[in-house]
């Protein structure tokens, strides 16, 4: 892949977290020092997740563990924005979510749900939850899905695991309802994460592992895309029939790499 | 709904067996009766299901207990079609199906799998097993994922549950791969019940409780197709945006009513 010119100054930099910083509990080669040098060099950061498995500050502190200078406020995952809405809009949700993430729901009215929210529940995704899930969509007159992001699979350490996006599809394709998604590759998610920078959509890059959702959603949203051969990667994503990256990279040392050359 | 006017004589009736014959463990009224009224008149009988939580066998010994008059031969499910399949296209399958219809696959080679078969396997998809079918998918050249059947929910009892078309749906979402379905409503699967009856799909019926795959698949194949208020229907079936019923009735005498008028 040739080298990415990017051919306006890049000042704000979105990176995934899990395939491009870490893959499972392992610090992938140089993103340390990667995240260290963007910073050094006066680029503002923001670490846009779909991740639903942990809440931020659990987040922050795992990245903080493995060395890397993280704080939860760099740190944008989808829970907090759907929160919003559902405080916005009197939504009381049924939660199909992992249990970590269910203390961020706390004094969300939960009794008799009018719609459901499903995040990355893992082994929480049962027949029986599924089914719950389902019939409560089914008995609503005005039935509404929201999905934590539309991720099909991540790696976690050296496994595939099904992502959200394969339950939300599960759960439209039962009951004909579109969900609505909060996170990537929503457009909304990565302009809120672009305004707390104070930064424009040409100005800032996406580095992620996911050809659709990240390098994808962000490209649609104005940014350069970077895809990274970490992660959930897999070669045959290079000729992806719908997404072409603005560049393709190793590693997020080498997105960095690119970036400050282009500085 | 008015009463249809058949056009031409029927000599074949195709029924569905849950929520047509019985719900759960429970007969349908009118339903035993019904079938008796149209084998008394000459007509022939299928029993086209698209269960896979039980063998034929073991589904003709309950209908049987449950005071139907019905034999196995009688009985047309997905297994033995798909055995035939991955015999006749030398495929080792991977099996995520109900622990109940196993013994139907005795031996055929399972080593090395080269396909994924999905049946209504209900408490048996876990995330875990879901994870396993979605891998080895995942890692096949030239990935094959049969289905037995596309619904998406029926009625147990009192409770909608999930049926195998969601679980397809998701793998389908999660591998990119486009499922081949055997079973309702796939047009061989109706033929071959209407072969073993040597009766021509302009000859014959289809009575279901499952607007797509029964009356859609059906009607696809030539065959008039009748929607009951029984089983899994919701009044929202009456209006589907692409299937129309050749007749909607109350249950399954009322079928045999209609049918029975039209001779």
């Amino acid at each position: 892949m040739s080298l990415l010119k990017f051919h306006r100054p890049i000042n704000g930099v979105l990176l995934d977290i899990s395939g491009v910083l870490k893959d499972g509990t392992s610090v992938i080669k140089g993103s340390i020092e990667a995240v260290n040098k963007l910073r050094e060099a006066g680029l503002l950061i923001k670490l846009v997740t779909n991740e639903t498995q942990e809440t931020r500050r659990s987040l922050a502190q795992s990245l903080a563990s493995l060395g890397f200078s993280v704080e939860e406020k760099d740190i944008i995952p989808p829970c907090p924005a759907l929160i919003r809405l559902l405080i916005q809009e009197k939504l009381r949700p049924h939660l199909l979510v992992h249990p970590n993430v269910m203390q961020e729901f706390e004094g969300i009215d939960m009794t008799n749900p009018n719609c459901v929210v499903i995040g990355d529940a893992a082994e929480n995704f049962t027949y029986e939850n599924l089914n719950t899930a389902f019939r409560i969509l089914m008995d609503l007159e005005n039935p509404r899905l929201f999905s934590l992001g539309r991720g099909r699979y991540y790696r976690q350490d050296r496994d595939l695991m099904l992502d959200v996006g394969v339950y939300t599809a599960a759960l439209e394709f039962a009951t004909g309802v579109r969900a609505e998604i909060v996170g990537k590759p929503q457009p909304e998610f990565f302009k809120s994460a672009l305004e707390d920078m104070g930064v424009k959509p040409e100005e800032a890059v996406m580095i992620g592992d996911d050809i659709v959702s990240d390098v994808g959603g962000a490209q649609d949203c104005g940014l350069a895309g970077v895809l990274v051969r970490t992660g959930k990667f897999r070669p045959s994503d290079e000729a992806h029939p719908c997404v072409k990256p603005d560049a393709i990279v190793d590693n997020l040392a080498k997105a960095a790499e690119l970036i400050l050359q282009n500085k």
